[in-house]
């Protein structure tokens, strides 16, 4: 073997050698551990200090009997948020996270922080305003009830492709600088794209349409950008969506049973993953029914003239007051956290919607309400070159920029359907968040790029 | 049970009912099925016409044995890529795709389509130059030969996020608008974000770093964005990256490690889901040893005078050619089709690399060679807050955009590295492709933005 070539290097995969987790410390009662992670607390009760350890799983305790323990601490000024070893032996504790508590401790410093975090990370609760918390998120993510909110969106996402991955769909990735606006609105970003104009993907709804006459079925997950000047608590410039594809259906009705199927996935999913997480946030996992109810959009406004008395027939759309007295409906007449309402008026929909042949006037679209909130948007959409040419026509808008997309259905496409599931929306909604962005790692609104 | 409230509605969970996959033909010889997809070819030998259908897994042919038979076909003027159903009794036919085909056939229309595609699909490969192929990616895709390199793509997603979710990894999605160029380098896209400019991330790199003090351990699928004004077999300006970044590493080997073990979990996936695949293309996975050998940027620059007489000590990089002779000696020596280079020179490497502490001109980054060509670069990071400030003053970049990325190192980071594998370079190099922009679905360069 030639010089300068290794192959006998005896480097790890991935783990410190003789480091436990927070998490498994149980396991090993009288023993001798290490564990290494951030100092989360740290609270003097006369000669005992109370040390609260947090490592990327989950927290533990250790007693510090004497100042010479804390020494280490001291001679590097390291305080909260500190990263350090802690060598211990594991003693039964039931008052203590997870029931253990480190003794006869030997403390190594492995990072030193020197100043007090600019949010209090060691309550139960984040204290800070909104703003403080947005603007320290690379310091407020570290919070447990943050992470477990993060933790919820990666088994959402996990449930999302594992439930689509068992019925053959195919993942793509498809791009996000695009000539022409997705949907053809102005809510677009411009982007310098050498000497001229892109834009960002609104939604990857013209590419996964595309997609279905290579792979039938396909799925994304990715993020979306959306131009709207706005700075709500239930919208964002730019979030994850998770979306789904697929031909050879007969109408909005297949698409509507794929995505019953697709939650009762995820949210198997999150609770297979994510039992603690809920705990935590004191969320409660809905139950998909085995048929999520469904009501036709006119339906929908005669139902809330009825009860409520207020006549919103003839509006193309429903209000967020509306959509909530629908979910309270769906609760109290079906024990349904979800509704399908189906239906809705043609003049509202996105040019590719499929228009109901009985009634024209209303699509074969849905919207899918969780908890009285709009969740996911899907439907069929035309798959007849003419009917895009005609539908284009009536939307005014010139055939020529859509060239590409319109090929697929030129040269072949199946009758076809999708949905989007929107997946900040979807966490914000199953714990409750009063403000999505407080369930968005690093939120984008009009006012905020960084962090 | 209120009026317009419906939950037994019989609505199919995705597939349509009495429908048969062409790769499910030969468990169903001498009986009655119905296919469906795209005609795919038409061969007509007197009074025989052989069929070849294409659906979203394979292709099966059919065989009509009379006018009368075809006549849907003529009546809807219909060609090759129209959608269509056929009805007929499975044979076996050891000479067709698959070992079956259909006799006593009767066709249905369901999208017709009435003129030539613009690509040839019917033949074994694609004919059309490179720029018809990409003018007309809607309809290249779904040449068996370009979606079994899509489906390579799918399967090495599926097995990095498998790999890293065994080992604890947290998936994340971060954002890609963002307000510093991501490696303080010019090559970025610049956004009209409202009032003001934004820029498309280069990479996730700031983000994943900041998020090991959140989980120690994550990783991201998702679009980055180059603005180098490039047009090469080699560069996209938009492309999938798959990240990884981890804490509480000792120096860059365990990140080499973890990269060998995700390797292996890509190769493995993609041999488990894409035998079929691989086949068509010719492709033949590579063996990914228990230890890949390494070599020192300056050992290979001293092999490579020695070996090839060209003398580039002192260049801070190695040329395209120097990788390949690399690639050469490491597959003759260790018959690997990988090879790392590890201690890169600082010089040319980001701001955030951390030094070699024996060598500081060295970093403890690495490149991975796979087959003679860089796949994968990584390293370990600095994660001292006063390292941070010392390596941006040497760079001179002034530390106030960075503030919020400081932050992460200021209040409390292990040690941490990470790597960023090329998802698009990935399937290139494994099928031995001319031009990456032949394995991505709708590639972008300097002159294509569409479609």
């Amino acid at each position: 073997m030639s010089q300068g070539l290794r192959t006998d290097a005896s480097w790890r995969d991935g783990e410190a050698g003789e480091r436990t987790r927070t998490t498994a410390l149980a396991a090993h009662i009288g023993e001798q551990v290490r564990i290494e992670g951030w100092l989360r607390s740290m609270r003097r009760l006369g000669a005992i200090s109370f040390l609260i350890m947090r490592d990327g799983w989950g927290e533990a305790q250790a007693i510090a009997a004497s100042a010479e323990e804390l020494a280490p601490l001291d001679e590097a000024a390291a305080s909260v948020e500190s990263v350090v070893a802690i060598t211990g032996i594991v003693a039964s504790a039931p008052q203590a996270p997870g029931g253990v508590e480190l003794h006869d401790i030997a403390i190594e410093v492995i990072s030193p922080v020197r100043e007090a975090p600019p949010v209090i990370l060691s309550k139960r609760e984040v204290k800070a305003s909104l703003g403080a918390q947005l603007d320290y998120a690379v310091v407020t993510n570290r919070h447990p009830r943050r992470r477990a909110a993060f933790r919820l969106a990666a088994s959402a996402m996990a449930g999302f492709r594992e439930t689509l991955s068992a019925r053959s769909f195919t993942e793509i990735q498809t791009p996000k600088l695009v000539f022409a606006a997705t949907e053809g609105g102005a809510n677009v970003f411009e982007v310098k794209y050498f000497d001229r104009a892109a834009y960002l993907a609104q939604s990857p709804q013209f590419y996964k349409q595309v997609m279905v006459a290579v792979f039938e079925r396909v799925f994304e997950v990715g993020p979306v950008f959306r131009a709207e000047p706005h700075d709500t608590a239930r919208h964002l410039n730019e979030y994850v969506s998770l979306d789904a594809e697929f031909g050879f259906i007969t109408d909005h009705f297949p698409v509507m049973a794929l995505l019953r199927a697709t939650l009762a996935g995820i949210f198997a999913r999150i609770g297979d993953d994510c039992a603690a997480e809920l705990d935590l946030l004191g969320a409660r996992l809905p139950e998909v029914p085995a048929r999520i109810p469904h009501i036709h959009f006119t339906e929908a406004q005669e139902l809330i003239l009825r009860l409520h008395g207020v006549d919103s027939r003839g509006e193309p759309d429903l209000a967020p007051q509306e959509e909530r007295w629908l979910g309270e409906w769906a609760l109290a007449e079906s024990d349904s956290d979800f509704l399908f309402v189906t239906g809705y008026p043609m003049r509202k929909r996105p040019f590719y919607t499929h228009p109901d042949p009985e009634r024209p006037d209303y699509s074969r679209s849905f919207d899918l309400l969780f908890r009285g909130t709009e969740l996911v948007t899907g439907g069929q959409r035309l798959h007849r070159y003419d009917d895009y040419l005609a539908a284009l026509e009536r939307h005014d808008l010139a055939p020529e920029p859509f060239a590409w997309y319109l090929d697929a259905f030129r040269f072949g496409m199946p009758p076809e359907g999708g949905f989007a599931i929107g997946l900040e929306r979807l966490v914000a909604q199953l714990v409750g968040a009063p403000n999505i962005k407080l369930v968005t790692l690093f939120p984008r609104d009009i006012t905020r790029l960084t962090p």
